[in-house]
């Protein structure tokens, strides 16, 4: 029996092959270490044009999104002071902890389709007022798209933005499936929109056809200073930095080979992220069209069917998946089905043809 | 003018073909994620049969040295116990206060020849020893290849694994150049050796001919449970851990090809570490032989010449390395070379050829 | 006008006058510091005497509440271990993020009728399962009474210690208002049960008649070596133990004189906090005499009764005290009213004849 | 055989009695809690009438010295800052590694005469320069009265607080005999100097006649907001604050009873660190008288003799106190006598006469 494929996850695959063909052509040239290579340099500036003409800010690379947000939290805050961030916030529950380990508290509130609200903030900002018993708040933590694949409108990000500088918050943005959300068709903002409107983000790279890495972007002038340093004192900075500015380099490079884009406008990081996207839009077309329900609006590359648990048991013969959880319809369960720049278009079609085999209701 | 040759440190390239060429072939094959893939288990198993029949311990990968050390000591350690250094120790001065971070204290001792010395160690508990107004010493730490690049004998390795014992300490060793180490004429210490007198090690990959990574051996079984915990805490947990896996599975494969080595005995690890050593060799057999002093024994792949001032100004037009400091001559400085996997044997020649052009003194 | 009489803590006054009586007469005898004197081995004897024939745990004194909570717990857990706590938990938002400073997260639940269930713990431990991802739970934390001065059966600790050693969990006891408990007509359980149940809890000082000071009780063996570090390390070490010592030999010595307990059965502590729940149980029973709700069960020191907000602001100019929040009927709101060991029984008599004096409804 | 009289420490009697007499007539009167009551402010008031008249700082309370440096270190810093202290520094080996469980690094230099100097922290900073490899130095900490009981000099404080504001360095000043310092005749610093020159420092009350608590003194307008929380968050933040003000109101409040001065000028603070080290003068000029010398300069209420061993142990039949250490001459050993606010100058003479008893040799 063959292996099944893969709808797990956005990262069962190494690298998009443009990626890895770069690391081998400039495997032997020497390059200073820590970041200070000419790659990295490129990808920075590669970066930088994607953030709007009066971008002034700075951008480091990482390894992993854990590392990503511990130490952009453990950068911008002080001891006393704590994030606000949606129960279902990635910190919260799927980091082990790691901020925690930091030292800083997690004051959650309820996600409103996944999202951060700024009524939430609000009432977490009241419920946290008593000084001096209370940490205080101090920054605001969203992922962009968020966990279960939806995004947030230019419009909530701006009042978010708002709210969080007329409360002297901090707004951080996680950005693993940012790509995602920027090639959604779903989506109005752009990167220079985030870097307007947050005063720290991340880029993701691992989920957006990189080997590893992210790219933080530091907006706020203040955090500036001596940010390198705490990517030091958290293990995040490789000797050869070479690897991730390489990557993000040809991530932010043109994609026109790749991606039929005669214009070459688009980047590799968008055009991956469309295809994966445009992945996710058929298999839920075609579910949908064979008569199943989604539990949740498909606006990236997460789709969340609803399906008997029988037809489930005869789809894993074929293909692996996430189990997302029981359904409200009996013998009936959500699964989770991630795409990604390498899903392969023709297990899309056999995973709808396998579903269509299967008896209508 | 060309870019001159860099003798600064052992990651001024990429990685070895060999890896580059593993992480091609496998890019696309799907695997499962956070270090639970396939390559991942047969690195695993290819690490484990050096170290010892009887070991059981686990192997876990992280992507840098200072998460390797940060790590460890936090997933060791209770918050009131604390380590013994020497003062020389990369988690001294050159990690950023990493450990310090994670909340404990270090407990620095001279270092003898860059190494710490049981006697040392013995002060150091008995200045520490006033409960309980003083943290508990728990830990020992020590490099091998040492900060300066030389070696811990076995004697010294089992004198300070008896003392820890007797003493209620753990040993753990960083590994960052442990390949330069094992690889060394004048060693007699094996990785099975290791295995059997530290509780935790680990064993580079980054200065080992690797785009990055560590491979961490916890050997203490009440170590074991839950390190993954920890990891995924310090965000040391890839996505792709494959990436990591792939390349100590190759690192940890037979080296026949490469290093001329007909009976296939040696490992890939080892020969890379060779030929780095042999270059440094070279270079101090070259330099003493053109009449300069070595201000340290050259045991691995590190080279710290006292060279005249003018000379080194010289050298600078065609080959970049680190400055030390002062020599005890006057105008006369140290200068560290270090050589690794990719040292071109030409620009050890030319190298030595540029000294040699000097008037002799 | 006079300054209104205080309701609003138990912690308003300075110490019951036999524990200055003590410290005035031991003043000028010299003792040795750091808690190795001898008041405080005599406190120690007497606790102990109360903690059951076998007791074999430690004591030691400490000056705050949150001191106590975050020694303790820092003390009991690694890093990458959580604690599981109701919502409603004294550490979770009025101690300043203090657990998560020394780097551990809360995992809350929530609390009924003020309390930890079994049923929560088992939620709480499926849904933080998910290896390596997520922080280990490692500690229950609770309070007895609770934060609404609820109290615990000694059924239901029972369960949750039971349930606490099947799943490897330690379970810790905050005891801010232990003495409440143990001396309330409700109370089922004894200091000898607590001492067999928990693997650590605290005795409360400062809210049962002390200045300040509460006794940490280490039952757990493993937990009880290097106790004194951890204690120290976070600042809890006091020069003049003498201090805490003195007043927790006098709270725990005999209370006939006070109380009119011809036999001598009692302890003062005891004693303290029966006046202190009599004068609870007096307001409680007067207020719903006088017609009106509360809002909460008065098992302790604490009534929250619900009155008309023209009724409360009458009230306030002659008493002062907290107000807890609105209540569903309009234009009423629940207040907390709080006794405590000096709670002069003619200002109860007062309080509730100015409620008396508002026209009945 | 009667009790040794003890020279031990400053800390083995419990208060002055003009503080019992204040708890004890405030004992009743309820006050509000967490330090906002009547006697904190009357404290806080006296205290800054030292401080000079543009202060403009804010003054908390906390109950022990570590407390007050573990909050203070923690208010001042981010994560990758480091402390630069003598190696002597209290909170470098006496204080259980209290700083670095808040995170942070501790530089050592050498101390000279006890002190930290100028050059040191030059050479610490150029030692630690190396971007971003290192924690960055943020922070001078220095004790006055040093732990060996020596002065710092106006010129001495000027000078270092001259090159923190230079270098972009906090200067926080460990007060824990700050009152020895003061009151010393070698003295030409007043409090509203070190008010002036530091950025935080504390005045110690434990060592100087409270039962307990020390006063941290915020300079830096940058630090006092939200100070409070750090306190909370550390477990120092006594719900019976009351407990601190009225000692430090007493203490900061007029002596002339007490020590004889008519005119009213001395504070009892003051008063009583003068006595202190009256007696620590009589004794150090009568070891000298009877031949002994001492192994360092006697500038305030400690002293250390160098003794014969033999004399050593028939001192220790009447006296106790703790031996410090071998001296070079064989068979003789250093001691050291601390006296304090309730030394009993016949014990003074006690001790004199027995060491004239001793065979001058």
């Amino acid at each position: 029996m063959p292996t099944p494929y893969s709808f797990t996850d956005d990262y069962s695959e190494g690298a998009h092959p443009e990626i890895l063909r770069a690391l081998l052509e400039t495997n032997l040239v020497q390059q200073a270490a820590y970041g200070t290579d000419q790659f990295t340099a490129e990808a920075i500036a590669r970066i930088q044009a994607q953030l709007g003409p009066g971008f002034a800010g700075d951008i480091h690379f990482v390894a992993s999104g854990t590392l990503a947000n511990l130490v952009s939290i453990a950068a911008c805050l002080r001891p006393h002071e704590a994030v606000i961030t949606a129960q279902s916030g990635h910190i919260v529950g799927r980091e082990a902890g790691a901020i925690e380990a930091t030292g800083h508290k997690l004051i959650t509130v309820p996600a409103v389709d996944g999202k951060l609200t700024p009524a939430h903030v609000e009432s977490a900002l009241a419920a946290n007022a008593h000084f001096p018993h209370m940490a205080r708040p101090r920054l605001l933590y969203l992922s962009n798209a968020t966990e279960i694949g939806t995004l947030y409108t230019l419009a909530e990000l701006q009042a978010l933005s708002a709210l969080a500088r007329q409360r002297g918050l901090l707004l951080f943005i996680d950005g693993a499936r940012l790509g995602a959300a920027l090639a959604s068709p779903h989506n109005d903002v752009t990167l220079a929109d985030i870097a307007a409107l947050a005063d720290l983000f991340w880029i993701g790279g691992t989920k957006a056809g990189a080997l590893l890495g992210e790219a933080i972007v530091v907006c706020h002038p203040s955090l500036k200073p001596d940010f390198a340093i705490h990517i030091k004192q958290r293990g995040g900075l490789l000797a050869k930095g070479r690897l991730l500015g390489t990557q993000f380099k040809v991530l932010f490079g043109p994609a026109q080979a790749e991606a039929g884009d005669p214009a070459g406008a688009d980047l590799l990081y968008t055009a991956l992220a469309r295809h994966a996207n445009a992945m996710a839009a058929q298999l839920a077309a075609g579910i949908v069209a064979h008569g199943h329900a989604l539990s949740a609006r498909v606006e990236t590359n997460q789709v969340f069917p609803i399906l008997p648990d029988a037809l489930i048991t005869r789809l894993q013969e074929r293909f692996s998946f996430h189990p997302w959880g029981p359904a409200s319809e009996p013998q009936h369960s959500v699964i989770r089905l991630v795409t990604s720049w390498a899903t392969v278009e023709g297990q899309v079609a056999g995973f709808l043809e396998a579903l269509g085999a299967w008896p209508k209701r």
